[in-house]
């Protein structure tokens, strides 16, 4: 489990596969490298080496020692990029992980071959900010359970629930035991990291292929605040995954993977 | 401000206006018969003498000294219009008010005149399930500011975020003040009253002139859950809010009154 | 059966009722003052005068005997309030008469009460204007028959067609017994007075309070064509009727009745 | 232009590409072979082995001696591939040519590797009856641009119109100028040939792996029906194309090409 001091921080980060190819995965917010498990091998053995990093305060990354804005984890993963001699990369992100993305592709445009944005958002909107003091006020109990309880419900479709009750159970089971106090703090402070993102009026300048994916019942980022990115980014494509929330890549993992491969495959 | 033991309960009940034709409304789980004051006139001023009533366990009414289901209230109801000699009457639920109404539709037929069902459901899913779950975490922190935050990103659209946050600002600041311990204590009695409804299959028996009213970006109540009582319900007429979430009586006010009148009208 | 000279041209209308109030009712163009049989009892029993008419070109009223653009209806229309001493209505358009119906609103405001605009449009998008050139080349053939099958799958729903099919055939027969030759060149020149109509910049001007609705599967004028409408006139109420296409006060006509005479109530 | 006699019919074909897996492409009902020029590259260059074939009645392939049903093309295809040495293949299906795919999945399933299915239909609903008769009535004007303007405003969405008027201006052009009279007899024996096509109960019979593909506009086959596919379809994936008509594969064609190499990716 590789890690490198960048900025001041030790980042984590997880490389898969020996492709020439590579692809970089930015997390949601309350992801880590290790969430990545159930795609990877689709993408290595599409011929990518994968790298999974964990943003300062997220996952095995350490703690940041000083106080920053989401535009920090630019800086710390272009960082990692150098140390790594990756000069060009695919960049896929989730949610909080596409809005580092899109910063990414803003400053450093050049180390792109590809962007890759899901779920995601280019302002936050007052609904947001009312999501985010939810979740915060969740957090602040530090308790897993609860904070599953709590915050799901908006992440995961009804569809989802529906047909996956026991694995969000099991999941509920996991967060009680995984989530650690220090955990909330980390999470706390990445939750305070947005400051007044609106980077709408900047889309026209991500010039780099782009693939754009909404899902139909993704609440906290819906349909048309994807399409604002997809409207803001000229050379963009837009797909959506029907029957799903937020969470995309889990709760239709297979089609996910198929779109992001498939967008891959006309870039290459 | 009346009140009249029923089933051994102090039941709470306002009586606003005085035309022939009785309008009795029925309260979503956190409302009481105070929540109604903005839509009072409208209805008045259309001839209704409107009864507003606090479920036991809600808003003035006593605590309930037994458990019980959510049948419960259809019983109290009944009593307290056989108290005030009420034949028949239209009868409004919203969410929680609209499914004691449809099984007061299906027990006591002969009592109504016209039903009126606003962002409600005829059975729980899982994800209501996860979504009372969800809440009853948040009230047993016993804490109004926090509850309000937590739970009212479900309950209030996006768009009606991005318009009035002062208003719901205020509103949180109201809620941390008035929801009280015992409040939070009643909520959770109410909230396990649901046990496991579900009455799709009993929609057909419902055979009184019936208007459901929908949201377009309800998440508890989806337009599906709406249809699904709509096709279920043979005389019923169906209409969609626009750009309003579950508490369309709040974030489209006007929109959802003329709704109401136009249909009492129609069956006059 | 009425009609007066206005303008150089004999309008056709028809009075209903006899209350102080009157509803003043622009048909879409394919309709005319006879097509609103269905609607009038629930207008007339709420207590308005309905007054019906034919735009030139239309129904019974005259053909007009010089070319005209869309305007042209404005100047008949206020003409003939006057004839009939109507200073003030309330006016309600359908499709073609919502276009009508707004122009009149930004030319003579002074004479309005309310405005409800159905399934209509602030201007010619590329697609209307295809639509527009299908129907022209489906009216060349001068056949009821197979105007109807040629023009209808674009305005009845596909939940209307799965319904009513066999109402549908019984209206394609009336089609080819009553549309005449006549009737197709007059049709044509109500197409063809469109112009360039763009009326989005000056809805602002229209301050009458204004009912918007809306149908789900409206293919002609789809929801952000009316949300355009409500977002521009600020005192506009939006309603939207769920499983039904263009044609929805015939789809729908409960409903329609319903949220019209919801509207007139909150504005009495 | 390869040809051979199947069942006594003469049936044009086309291979393209050279790869070892097949990738086998069935025309919606007014396309054919040549219509996939803009899409075979991509698929060529993934390695993929391109056969384009025109059913009976279409583009270069003979017209049917005999009257039939559109399973027909089943037994076409098949003495096809067999004629061409071709034991499995990815089956990719457009509308029309989509209804043939699924009646070739259940007949000979062992001849599939993968199944593709977009914008089509498992029934015959009475609207696409009626816009089966729409496009019969405007075939029969044998005029190439009347049936392009007659025809076109359900297949394209408004947005295509929007974007893209002179290109289907220019298209208008071309059809003007290459369908012949005889082309419009065999579409006409080519939409006769559905009977009562209803296949919804068969659809858990297919048992290959298949996507499913959907656009949020398209007015003929919308996206319950297709839905209506993917539950039927045990193994198979859904996805939308946003902002899409019927024709999503001219429409959006890298959205297209991308999900249907994503799709092939995953199960190679």
């Amino acid at each position: 489990m590789p890690e490198v001091k960048i900025n001041g921080v030790d980042i984590f980060y997880k490389i898969t596969g020996d492709g020439d190819r590579v692809l970089v995965i930015l997390n949601g917010i309350m992801m880590s490298a290790e969430s990545w498990g159930g795609l990877l091998p689709s993408f290595t053995k599409a011929g990518y080496r994968v790298l999974n990093v964990d943003f300062r305060d997220q996952g095995k990354s350490q703690s940041s020692p000083v106080t920053y804005t989401i535009s920090q984890h630019v800086e710390d993963l272009k960082g990692l990029l150098e140390h790594l001699g990756i000069a060009k990369c695919n960049l896929m992100g989730i949610s909080y992980g596409g809005q580092v993305s899109m910063l990414f592709a803003l400053t450093y445009p050049h180390m792109l071959e590809t962007l890759i944005l899901a779920n995601t958002m280019a302002r936050l909107t007052q609904y947001l900010i009312a999501i985010g003091e939810s979740w915060d006020e969740a957090a602040k109990l530090k308790d897993g359970k609860k904070f599953f309880r709590l915050a799901m419900p908006l992440i995961y479709s009804d569809t989802f629930y529906e047909k996956n009750w026991k694995w969000l159970k099991d999941r509920e089971e996991l967060f009680s035991k995984i989530l650690t106090a220090e955990w909330f703090e980390r999470y706390l402070r990445l939750s305070s990291s947005h400051g007044d993102y609106d980077i709408v009026q900047h889309l026209t300048g991500i010039e780099v292929p782009t693939l754009v994916i909404a899902s139909d019942k993704d609440i906290i980022t819906p349909y048309h605040e994807l399409l604002l990115i997809h409207e803001g980014i000229k050379d963009s494509k837009f797909i959506i995954i029907p029957e799903a929330g937020h969470a995309s890549c889990y709760e239709k993992m297979e089609e996910f993977i198929l779109i992001v491969l498939g967008f891959l495959a006309i870039n290459d």
